[in-house]
Formats: structure tokens, sequence, C-alpha cells
């Protein structure tokens, strides 16, 4: 496999670090290769702003999807972007690794989506009319490759569960394992989680490590998380409303998923 | 009212600057006192890291929450932090207004909560015992003010709906509503949601403008989000689970509303 490890903590010396350390070197081991981008030690530039193309906006004011937009087509983009497109179309499996900050990515790493992600390179993408609302969610500029998320939270396995306080880690994950990564068209397998981060021993790390190799070991085979298809007939379009015969009645995150 | 307006969008001359200039300029009319966080215009530091304590790591190596809690305890947070932990505890009412990028906030923003809330500011507060796990969700240092979002979204209404595809708005907004802005105490209000924001004429903008100065004029009036507090009775401790005779047997994010 070519996977790119996109990797977001400030601190090689951290739990986070050594997993990363780890599960480069053994992916490595397998003959696979492996693309680093370590967001801190790259020094990105976490912020969207009218730096991100080399030219100044069209109209003289700064409109972020519009100039993404033009930049991407024109080939205008800063260096530090196109170099990450082209490490996401290079690979066939993304790693994406981070500490879980309050319910979410660190804003280094969100700032690495929402300067790489491109208008027209992933949103913005494939035409749109009623039977056919763009390229996405199934389908887009990076469908046929893979993706999980590895990250991990200071608090217990409990409050992320079904009924647990902080809402069920798979929900609190939505918005990027759908609406980040299955959105441009990646299969998303189940995410990797750690949990009580910051109480790790030695023996309990070496379970977490023998648990991530397995992970890693598997990814080619592993099922992807079966998120429903936007134009593949589940979904009213323009509306983009689930159809009323499936799961009916019901409203959340989960109907998105097809049943078992 | 006290109120402190975080934005973060980078171009003044946009639908985010109109709405923006507009809420302040309404709230200062009608006698409220008002502060403006504007994290493009301030040139807010996005990612945590070192810098954000005027003294290096205790230990030599870089532990986020660890170097936070003694920067906070021991005065040697940045200025930039400390003046915003100035607002919050000055503020009776927080607005955050966002154009909803990727299905959450900007990064500039994420980095706001991630810096500003401080270990023993935001989190870390209270004692942890069996029954009592933290002063959070429902109690904490922000206990007794009110927040609300402002956010613009590019798509349809009905697209964010119970049965949308992109999941619906109240749980997209779960990991920011119930985890950042409950979380340290904060009551929260119902977001206002602007739909379709690129496709913005004079004649909707119109209407936009009267609803937004509506939910403006009620900010103290209106009913929050009845989200249940951790600590008083509902969840078991320290499992953080809701009581089993508690929405029994259902699991996901609604469960943590109580019933009307």
């Amino acid at each position: 496999m070519n996977v790119l490890y996109v990797f977001a903590h400030p601190e090689p010396r951290s739990l986070n670090g050594a997993l990363k350390d780890h599960a480069v070197a053994h992916l490595r081991s397998r003959g696979h290769a492996v693309e680093v981008s370590d967001l801190y030690a790259m020094g990105w530039k976490a912020q969207v702003d009218a730096d991100d193309s080399t030219v100044p906006p069209a109209s003289g004011r700064f409109d972020p999807a519009r100039e993404s937009q033009l930049a991407y087509a024109n080939g205008h983009q800063s260096a530090d972007i196109a170099a990450e497109q082209r490490k996401l179309l290079w690979a066939d499996t993304l790693i994406v690794q981070f500490p879980l900050w309050w319910f979410s990515m660190p804003a280094i790493l969100k700032g690495w989506f929402e300067r790489v992600y491109a208008y027209g390179f992933a949103y913005g993408v494939g035409e749109h009319s009623d039977r056919h609302w763009g390229d996405r969610y199934g389908e887009g500029r990076l469908a046929g490759k893979r993706a999980m998320l590895v990250t991990t939270a200071g608090g217990w396995e409990t409050h992320y569960a079904g009924r647990g306080v902080n809402g069920p880690i798979d929900d609190l994950l939505f918005p990027i394992q759908h609406g980040i990564l299955y959105y441009p068209g990646f299969d998303v397998l189940p995410p990797f989680v750690v949990y009580r981060a910051g109480k790790m021993g030695e023996a309990r790390y070496a379970g977490v490590r023998e648990a991530f190799t397995q992970r890693l070991d598997s990814l080619e085979s592993t099922a992807p998380i079966p998120f429903r298809r936007q134009n593949g007939g589940d979904y009213d379009i323009p509306a983009l409303t689930l159809r009323e015969d499936i799961a009916p009645a019901q409203t959340g995150l989960r109907i998105h998923l097809a049943a078992e």
C-alpha cells in the first residue's frame, strides 16, 4: 500500500508520538510505502486566508470558496497545499492521528483539511441535477481509497459509550468520518480509539500497541463503515433527505448507515 | 448585558461580516456593552504549542494539558490567552459566529477554544469523587452565563434536517454546543443558522437580518437547550452513563436532553 500518515500532536515524545512512530515503522516493515505529514513539525499554517493563493483575490475581497476554486483551477495554490494534494492522490490509504481535543480534531489538523480540501478537488466536484448532487458521499476525487482515524481521549470508554455523557464516540466523530472523509469518496474504516490516554503505564501501552498493530495489519481487509451513497437511490434529490420508506420516521446520524 | 462576540471569518465584507456588524451595532443601540474578538483581524494564533506559556515546559517535553495547568496556575500564560479569559469572565453572554466549514468551526476558532480554555479555567475544575465528577456539564467557571452559536452553511436546510444527508444540524453542533459550551457551564441557546449562504440576495438578506435581530432581542428570555446536568443525579458516577431508568435502552446524542 501507499500510506499517507497525517499526524497532529505537538510533542514527538508523547503517547501519540510513540503510536505514530510504531505505525510508520511497522507499516514499512511490512513493505508498504509511507509518507508522513507531521503537521506541527512542518509548521503547517492552520488558518484559511488569502495567502493560500499566489495571486490576490479576483474581486478584491476574499471569498474562501471562490478563491480556492480559482487557485486550484489555475495552478495558483500555495505550494504547501499542492504538495498535500499530491500525497493524497498518491496514497491508497490515509491514516489521520490526533488527540481528541474538545471532542474534535486539533485546530492545526482542521486547518489541514480546510486548506488541502480545495474547491474542485474535494468539493464542488461533479454535476448537480435532479438525479445527482455532486460527486460526494461515496463518490468523488478520493473514491477507492481507504481512511482511518486514530485518536486518543482522556476520558473513560464508558464516557463515550452509547449512553455516555460525552456522547457516543461514533456520533462525535460523524462530522469527521462522514462529513470530511466519506464526503470526497474515502471508504472509512472504524476508528482506533485509545481511552484514558493520560493514564498510560507500560503494561497497558503494550496491549494498546498490539491492538493497534492488528488494525494496521488488517487495513486492506477491514470492512468500512457502511455509510449510504448519496446518489445511489437512498436519498431524494435535491432535498437530500433519506427516502421515506428507508428507516421510516427515524431521524439522526445512524440512519445514514446501511442496514447490515 | 455584557456581550463577548467571537467572530471567525477572514473577510469583513462578507455575509458573515455584515451579520456581525449588524449584531454589534444593534446590541449597542439597545444599551448593551459589546466586546468583539475578531480572530482573523487579531491574527489569532490557532495552534496549541509551547509558546502558550512564557516559561519552557517543566519536564523538557511539551504535555499540552500539564503545561496549560501550570501556566494558568502560575500566571505564565501568554498575554493573548489571558486577555480572552478576562473577556469571558466579564461577559454574561457569549456569541460565537462562524461559517460552517466541513461541518464544524474554522480552525482559527477551534484554536481559540483550545488555547483560551485552559486547564483549571474551563476543564480540570472541581473535585472528582463517586458523587461528583468535576465541575462540568452544567457547572463550572462559566456557569450562569449564556452562549449562542451563529453560523452560515452553504447547503439547504433540508440537507441538515432530521433525515438530511449531512446529519441534523443539532447533532453536528453537539460537540460544540454540549462539549465546548455546556461543558464549562454555559447555558446554551438554540443556534441561529443561515442556510444557502452562498446564494444570498438582498430580499432574503433582509429577512435573515430581521430574524437575527429577534434572536438578539430575546437573548435574555430564550429558553436554553435542556442538556442534563452531569452531577445532578441523572448519570451514574464514575461511569458517567445515563441512569438505566432514564430513556431506557436508548442511545445517542438526544438522550442527553431532559424531556420537556
